[in-house]
């Protein structure tokens, strides 16, 4: 039996995770539209054996350009420019079910699929924010459970897409003038709660059959979805113990779905501050907390809690009167995350955003190279995770120092690749199968 | 007076724009959805110094399986693919405006724009057909009319979220911990008929401003869509006159539209059949005939007119009792030149499939160089053309033939580029302004 590895997703974010790693000295604030900085961290992360490289999203600008980096390039746009620039790393998009058609969708991913060689992933997303839905013509947002019936939906639809042409439609006979076996393909005529689609995607079936289907939720609604398609989930946990309930929740529920516990990988994000002493890691972390705007992230804070501008007090506690997080609308996991969080550690408010500056409630942790892998390997060995998603602090200089630090221990620890082999789909890549045709027939 | 210069854009289509070309021993029955198969494409143009490449679309499955190579990849996702491939062409991506929302579609043009540092344009479909909204939800096609109302709403939302960063908002001032200037950010709070756009597109302002427009409805509603919006149209002309005639109208629309008629580039389709003598390339036209099913191009064309299946009789005319253009809810423009190509040349249908199997109602013509060569020069001189769209009837061999032979000759007429220079724009090497930013403030 070969010995079970770890998983490694590079989540890139412009200048870094950290809010303030754009103020740095080596930072580039036009970073996030420069196609030139998303190869360099596409060439160290494959330089690294990742599995994978991921870019969140939301149709919407989301901050104040006054404060921070706000503008970014679409992440399907982006990934696909990086396809051409790589030749191992899987490449995870996130995009909305909110607000996106399935035949128009489901055509783009399957299409990344293929100029990629079979790298394509999907972080499904439901998409929060009454900003966003204003983008879309709707005055306020869809409420949560209405968000996830219709991304149940769009996936039932999205994979009758993926699987209307069956792989060996393509006869290619010349002589006889037949191009495809017209039976070998399936027009999904869906008419489901959200979506009528009626035809046959306009897209041969990719090499992976499905891109890699991935989730991030952690709500109630996200778990249930999550156990349901996803085939690997982002999640931000911040202690070992939190970590570890998830995992076996979303493992637990995945079996009960009736679908193989291994075949769903939990990915807990971690924000690595890595020095070569502690003391030079505590020191890089304390300099990108210094460069943190306390006001804009007060604003944030009162925003993600839904709390009128002003309520807040950045030398006191977060008021004991907070409304449960069943009244949220928006993020549900991660408003109970930071309500526990400044409980359990009886944080102020202005040590609340230090300490999520750096990865917006993600594990922040900054420390040598070893201890970084310690914690890894701990969360890894005690059912915590099957891999992580790496989230650093300042780009590309932290990835750059993960892979060249932290990724060699793992590999003498024997937790990780030395090399990629083979060319793989990333589905392969993640010890997935590719999913059958649910329409295959059998004709000869 | 620098000499007016001819532009010439390579419309690609997996094996060429004759039907019966994935048939020949030569063409790979699976180049439609092989990246290495348009890379090569994009080489070949690049050579020959091309303004653009281009791909047609639509969002739907249009042609039956057994006949011919019907899937594809979806246009930007390929074209994106190649903005990395290549550095001086352009690259024009065919979307809907009827299948589409503006905010998500202005993002994916604008990240397009910056991913390839200025090189990406957009021709503006409405999509006809009854195929393609049976998968997003309607039953029936929106009326003919309605859908370019649609066009212009969509249109005017694309421009705001293009303009809604001015291209000076980011001021980087790492010390103060200011990133923009949010004065500079104009959200587009858009109410139109039917579309309402709250808030600024989260990309910013490209290289180009807004991609380069094209249009490609010969209709009188879309003839008017163009001459308000279009920099580029593409168009399908059988003859000279015709091709004046056009050329003419549109740029007077233009002028009336208060626009500089310089600045919308009429570029009809030709589709070149490339012979080192006349009979070789008659010979290639012949073999590319005797591949065409003519029973399939019979139910093309009854669909096309409108016609129940089994109404034409492939040895006689076309039936003298046709519905007028006024009653097509489809490509209008593209039923009344079929229409007239029958009746001026008296063909029976099966001629006319013949002559259609080439370029779909586009100028077929095959010929020596030189010959082709007068013909391009003819139209541009004679006031029917700025530029040509190159249909080659096979891929990519076809192309090959054209930048080998036919190029040469152009330049050596001074009619065309022998090299691309200095990097340009798309929007500049087509001899267009960077447009202005409607919402430009005055603010130091």
């Amino acid at each position: 039996m070969t010995q079970r590895l770890l998983h490694l997703n590079a989540f890139l974010m412009s200048t870094g995770h950290h809010e303030a790693s754009w103020r740095l000295p080596e930072s580039d604030p036009y970073a996030s539209v420069d196609l030139a900085h998303y190869r360099e961290l596409a060439r160290i992360a494959e330089r690294g054996t990742f599995d994978s490289l991921f870019l969140a999203d939301g149709p919407v600008l989301f901050s104040d350009v006054g404060q921070r980096p706000s503008g970014v390039l679409e992440p399907l746009t982006l990934l696909t420019a990086l396809a051409t620039a790589t030749e191992h790393i899987g490449l995870i998009a996130t995009a909305s079910t909110s607000y996106n058609s399935p035949y128009n969708l489901a055509r783009r991913l399957a299409s990344l699929d293929h100029v990629s060689g079979g790298r394509a992933g999907w972080n499904i997303v439901t998409t929060a924010g009454s900003e966003a839905a204003r983008n879309f013509g709707l005055d306020a947002e869809p409420v949560h459970a209405s968000r996830y019936e219709r991304a149940a939906d769009f996936l039932d639809v999205a994979l009758k897409l993926w699987d209307s042409w069956e792989d060996d439609l393509i006869v290619a006979d010349k002589a006889a003038g037949v191009w495809g076996d017209a039976r070998k393909l399936h027009p999904p005529r869906h008419r489901g709660p959200y979506f009528s689609v009626e035809g046959a995607l306009n897209v041969p079936r990719s090499p992976q059959g499905y891109p890699l289907l991935v989730q991030a939720g952690s709500s109630e609604n996200g778990k249930r979805f999550a156990a349901r398609y996803a085939e690997a989930v982002f999640t931000a946990q911040q202690t070992l113990g939190d970590a570890q309930d998830f995992y076996a929740d979303l493992k637990s529920r995945t079996a009960r779905e009736g679908r193989d516990p291994g075949h769903i990988k939990v990915l807990p994000g971690i924000v690595p501050v890595v020095g070569s002493t502690e003391a030079e890691a505590l020191r890089d972390a304390r300099v990108l907390e210094e460069h943190i705007v306390y006001e804009h992230g007060l604003n944030r804070l009162e925003h993600l809690l839904n709390l009128p501008s002003g309520t807040l007090d950045l030398d006191a506690g977060l008021p004991a009167d907070l409304p449960p997080d069943s009244a949220v609308e928006g993020s549900r996991s991660r408003y109970a995350l930071v309500v526990e969080l400044a409980e359990r550690e009886r944080l102020t408010v202005r040590e609340l955003i230090g300490r999520l500056g750096g990865g917006r409630g993600h594990l922040t942790f900054a420390g040598t190279p070893e201890q970084v892998a310690d914690t890894i390997e701990e969360w890894f060995r005690q059912g915590a995770a099957d891999g992580f998603n790496i989230m650093p602090a300042v780009l590309p200089s932290g990835l750059g120092r993960f892979v060249d630090h932290v990724v060699p221990i793992l590999r003498a620890r024997g937790l990780f690749r030395t090399e990629y082999g083979p060319r793989q789909t990333l589905r392969e890549r993640y010890g997935l199968p590719r999913p059958a045709n649910q329409y295959a027939s059998a004709l000869a």
